[in-house]
């Protein structure tokens, strides 16, 4: 009996932590040196049945540094190799999709997307560096699961949330319409299931189905209140406006999936604003104690 | 009497060292854990006249992890900040494009480049992340010098050059065109002067006396052999198939400077395969024995 292993290659949100301009509370304890705050990249998982060939779910700007950090995806015969077989996209946005240009060098893998996410990557000239003689590009249904070919089942399902920041038209944006603009995947080998949400505008009766009976639930984790950027004088942006639930407060992720069978819950896309990424502070202690973990790079999950 | 500070963020070529797919003999070593070889990050530098505000060449897909290795671009005041002030692109390379996607985040910068390169950017929708309110576009005319406001001249020269890869049509590439595709960047500041070459298919006459008098060269040192690639069998594309002048061999960069007053010079923009990149090598100590240095990421030159 094998065993589907995750690797969790970053654990932030956009941007990263430290965010590259920023100064809140979090980031500055990391400018300062404070141990209490770790750095962590841009969210990416990484996943495998065999643990020889891997999945990507998502490909975000820090891959080349997340892949120096993990002997597990790099190359190990001839001149030119790779253990990263495929990537799974669950929206297009930059802290998403920018990876896939480190993946440029004429080597093959498959890209999965949703039709209108494949369409943003073809409208964007840049993504040619993949080059499509080799790299193949393929459709992913919703509700439908497939077989990648590399003993790991993928499932791919919408979730409530909101279209690419990019591309955004002005203020007028629909929060939680359920498209194939974000979405969620579940993957499963080896009889275990991991189900993956790193952006939820809303947790949904479907949500809350999907992810009951998982091994494994990988959670949008972005803010820990709605209005925490607010607060922070750092955007007039709430979670929700950005496409996230937050951890706490009405409709908030901490305890929207008590009563279903879950053997570990955690969190990731961790927003650098987000408090629990401070060891030992209260809002961490919080979320430990209502059973919640929080990912770091170079987490790995056995399940 | 005031210095102008560069600091070499990133020194190698497109891909980095070691690159994420390559077992050429360099990052072969590198994989092996053989302390000969340095890892480096892809090729941007930043200058400096006052020490506090920074202008970028090139943003490189690693530009998030340089910004954390050098703590002269951290933000240091208020709760949004960074010393970067602005970036000038000698092409529209992804490894000198990608990184403008890390400078997201609502930060006011300027972004300086030739006509043809802005019009990638502006074709790309994905670089909407650069709020257009308040990161501005500016486009430079070839060999008009500029005050950047900084405390830094810019004068933007054109090269022999060629498209980026991802903007090629088939095989029908000219090599050695001078357009504003690739360009060079001549920066003054305390009557000190640098010229900056990463990409450059010949050197002509004019690149020869643009270098002349220079306080610091850096330039092109992309491969060691012009068939370094296609002998290694990782691909049949010469240097100078990929716009780039081989350090030796006819046309060969090593002694086309010889003769001029050139304080200091150095090779950057060096690819994983160049064996100048393994310490103590014949090859590298060629270079050195020429007259040129190697650079490293973390280098700073004070002149």
């Amino acid at each position: 009996m094998g065993t589907l292993n995750v690797a969790i290659l970053g654990s932030a949100a956009g941007g990263g932590v430290p965010q590259w301009n920023c100064r809140c509370p979090v980031c500055s304890l990391y400018w300062a040196g404070d141990g209490r705050v770790s750095a962590r990249t841009q969210s990416s998982i990484a996943l495998s049945a065999d643990g020889e060939r891997w999945l990507l779910i998502n490909a975000s700007p820090d891959l080349r540094q997340q892949i120096l950090n993990n002997p597990v995806l790099q190359p190990r015969n001839g001149s030119r190799d790779s253990p990263i077989a495929a990537v799974a996209l669950t929206n297009a946005d930059v802290d998403h999709i920018a990876g896939l240009l480190v993946l440029r060098e004429r080597q093959a893998f498959t890209v999965y997307a949703t039709a209108k996410n494949h369409q943003i990557l073809a409208d964007n000239s840049i993504f040619n560096v993949l080059a499509a003689d080799i790299v193949e590009r393929s459709t992913m249904v919703m509700d439908e699961m497939f077989d990648t070919g590399l003993g790991l089942h993928i499932r791919p399902f919408t979730v409530p949330g909101k279209v690419a920041l990019f591309m955004e038209q002005g203020n007028d944006v629909r929060i939680g319409d359920v498209s194939e603009t974000t979405i969620g995947i579940e993957i499963s080998a080896h009889g275990k299931r991991l189900v993956y949400i790193p952006g939820c505008a809303e947790i949904s009766e479907k949500v809350r189905q999907i992810a009951s009976g998982a091994d494994l639930l990988l959670y949008d984790g972005t803010t820990f209140t709605d209005d925490e950027m607010p607060q922070l004088g750092l955007s007039q942006k709430t979670a929700r406006r950005m496409g996230h639930t937050p951890i706490t407060g009405s409709g908030g992720s901490l305890n929207a999936f008590d009563g279903l069978s879950i053997r570990q819950r955690a969190y990731i896309h961790i927003n650098n604003t987000n408090p629990i990424l401070i060891e030992g502070s209260d809002e961490h202690e919080t979320i430990v104690a209502a059973g919640w973990t929080v990912t770091h790079d170079g987490m790995m999950f056995l399940l």
